[in-house]
C-alpha cells in the first residue's frame, strides 16, 4: 500500500504535526548563540545528537524519554525493561553520530517513590549502563503527584569523540554505498501509543501468548532496546563508514536525517519479524505507518563503501553484531524507499 | 522555633524521606564503573553536579525540572517565566561547583502541543540561556497524554571549566572563612507544591496583589530564577574561592553540601523579604521548614577567605551581584546554624 489508509497515530493522541509546528515555534524563540568563549555548538539541524566543540573535545549530547512504553510497564508489574531502555533511547542517538558514551544523568517524574519499583528500575539502568560501558552521573527524582500518573523515564547522554574521532554525520554518504542493518529486539521504546491502543482495540490478554510464541505478549512487547553502541564505537574510526542511523520513532525515514542529496533505497529489507505483523494485524493501520513509526525489525543502520564492506563484517562480529545483514543501498535522488512494500518517503519530516 | 510545628511540605504529597530511600535502592542497583576509556566520573556523591574527565577536558552535568510552578503557570497561563526557570535551575547547578554553562538540553512532556504556549516558553528559555551564555543543543518532545497533566519542563545543562579552572567542590572551606549571599528573586522554582498548598489553604485570589505589594500575587510567585552562573563565572578562578552553594530545594541546608567537617553559621542573614513572610502567614508552618524548603531571599552562597574579600567585591559589582551581603562565616563543627530563627541543621539530608 502506497497511500496511508489510516493515521492511527495521530489518533492515537500523537499529533505529529502539530507537535513540529509548535516545537519550530519555540525554537524560534529561543534562539540564541553564545559567544565562542562558552562552547561552540556545531550545526547539525535534525540530526540525531546536539554538538558542541568544549576546548579540545566534541561533546555529543541526545535526551530522550521511554514514553508511553511505562504504561505497558505499570500494567505488567514489570520496572527492570524500561529502566534499561532507558539507557538504550538515549546511548543509540549518541550511536549515531559515532559518539562514545561517557555519561548520562536520569530524571524521574513520579507521583509517589515505590522502593521496589525504584530498584528494579536501578536493575535495568545498570545493565543498560553495562551494556553501553556508560556512567550514571546524577540525576533528578521528582515527586510530582498532580503533574503525572505513575511515572515518567527521562534522560540525557553525553558522548564523546575519541583519539581524533570526528563525528559521523551522513554528510560522506553517497550513490553506490551499501546499506547494513542490525536486527532490533523488537518494538524497542518507541510508538507504544499507538501498540496499546492497538492491544486494547484487539482487547489482547497481556498475559497470555500471541499465536506461534511462547512468553505473554506483554513481556514480549517489554523487551529491552536493543544498544548499538559498543557496535558503533568499534566501526566509527573506519573511514568507509558514512553514516549511521539509529532507527526509532520514525522508522526507515531516519536515514533521510544523515544527507538530503541521496536516496536511501532499501531493496533488501529482511522479512518482518512476527511481532510486528501480529501488532499490525490488530488494527487498520497501513504500512506505510508501520514503517514510519516502528523499527519493523531493524534497530540500526551502517552506510558504508562498499570497498570496506569485509573488514567491517570482521569488526561487526568481534562487536556481537554477526547478525547484521544488507539492507540496500545509496542512490542518486533523495527520500527512503522500501520497494517491496512499495513505500516512498521524502524525508524525515 | 527550633522545632518544626508541622510537616507541611511531607503533607502536601512530597515525602522527602520516602524519596531518598527509594533513590539509595535505584543507584544501588545501577551502580557500574565503566573502563577508563569511557571516560573517567568524578566521585562527589551528593554534591550539585556530576563531574565527569573526558580526554583533557573536565565536564559538570546537572539535570533539573521546574517542578510544580508549572501548575502556577497554567493557573496565570503565563509560559515566559517557567521558560526562563528551566535554564536558572540547571545552571545554577553548575555554578556551584564553578562551571561554564556550554549547553542545555530540554524535554518537554505534554498532553498537547499548543503553538502559543511553546513560543511563550521559547522566549522564556532564550531569555534565560541569554542570561547564562548557553546554546540550546538539542531537546525531546514527547506528546504523553496518559502521563502527564499539562506539561513538564526538564533539561539538562553540561558545563566545562575553562584554561585550566578547577572545579569547586568545597573541600577547601575552613574555619574563619567567611560567607556571602546573593539575593534571589523570590521562590525561584522549589517548594511549589507546597507553597500551592499554602495559597489554596488561605483561598489566595492569584489575580489580586497580597498587603504591600503591587503585583498580582501569581505573577509575583512566577518571577523566574535569577541566574547566577555569570556570578560564579567571574569569580571561579580566584584562589580565595573556597566553595559555591547554589540554595534552591534543601534552603539552607545546602551549604552542609560543600563540606561535611565544618560549621555553616549563618549569623547575618537579612531580613526574609515579604513575600516569603507573606507565604509562611498563610499556613502552620515552622521557620524551620521555611529554611530548609525555600532560599529565604538568598539563591546563591559564595564561601572565601577573608583575605580575597576586596577584590572579590569589585568582581560581584561588575558580574552585577553588587546586592551580595555577608550573610555568615565557616566554624569549627559540622551542619547549618541560623542563630537568629535558632534553627540548627545537621546536614543536607
Amino acid at each position: 500500500m502506497a497511500k496511508p489508509t489510516s493515521r492511527m497515530y495521530a489518533e492515537s493522541g500523537v499529533d505529529v504535526g502539530a507537535r513540529a509546528v509548535a516545537l519550530e515555534a519555540l525554537l524560534t524563540a529561543a534562539r540564541y548563540r553564545p559567544p565562542p568563549s562558552h562552547g561552540r555548538p556545531i550545526d547539525l539541524p535534525g540530526h540525531f545528537a546536539g554538538l558542541v566543540r568544549i576546548g579540545r573535545e566534541t561533546l555529543a549530547v541526545t535526551t530522550d524519554t521511554v514514553g508511553t512504553k511505562v504504561l505497558l510497564a505499570e500494567a505488567m508489574g514489570r520496572w527492570e525493561e524500561v529502566g534499561e531502555d532507558l539507557v538504550g533511547v538515549n546511548v543509540n542517538d549518541l550511536a549515531a553520530v559515532g559518539a562514545r558514551p561517557a555519561g548520562l544523568v536520569d530524571t524521574i517524574l513520579c507521583a509517589e517513590s515505590d522502593v521496589a519499583r525504584f530498584r528494579s528500575i536501578g536493575r535495568g539502568l545498570g545493565r543498560g549502563l553495562r551494556a553501553a560501558r556508560c556512567a550514571l552521573l546524577g540525576g533528578e527524582t521528582a515527586l510530582v503527584r498532580e503533574l503525572v500518573h505513575g511515572i515518567d523515564l527521562g534522560a540525557t547522554a553525553i558522548g564523546f569523540f575519541p583519539r581524533g574521532r570526528r563525528p559521523i554525520t551522513g554528510r560522506r554518504v553517497r550513490p553506490g554505498d551499501l546499506i547494513l542493518g542490525v536486527p532490533s529486539s523488537g518494538f524497542h521504546a518507541n510508538g507504544f501509543t499507538l501498540i496499546r491502543r492497538l492491544l486494547r482495540e484487539g482487547s489482547v490478554d497481556l498475559d497470555r501468548p500471541r499465536p506461534e510464541a511462547h512468553m505473554p505478549v506483554g513481556v514480549e512487547l517489554l523487551r529491552p532496546t536493543r544498544i548499538y553502541s559498543g557496535i558503533a564505537d568499534a566501526l566509527a574510526d573506519r573511514p568507509e563508514v558514512h553514516g549511521f542511523a539509529h532507527l526509532s520513532g520514525g522508522g526507515v525515514r531516519n536515514l533521510a536525517r544523515l544527507n538530503p542529496s541521496v536516496a536511501f533505497t532499501l531493496d533488501r529489507w529482511p522479512e518482518v519479524p512476527p511481532i510486528f505483523s501480529w501488532v499490525q494485524s490488530l488494527g487498520p493501520i497501513s504500512d506505510r505507518e508501520m514503517f514510519e513509526t516502528f523499527n519493523m525489525g531493524i534497530g540500526f543502520a551502517i552506510v558504508v563503501a562498499p570497498r570496506g564492506l569485509a573488514e567491517l563484517r570482521r569488526r561487526l562480529a568481534r562487536a556481537g553484531a554477526g547478525d547484521a545483514v544488507e539492507i540496500g543501498r545509496a542512490e542518486q535522488g533523495r527520500g527512503v524507499r522500501v520497494p517491496a512494500h512499495d513505500l516512498t518517503y521524502e524525508g524525515y519530516a
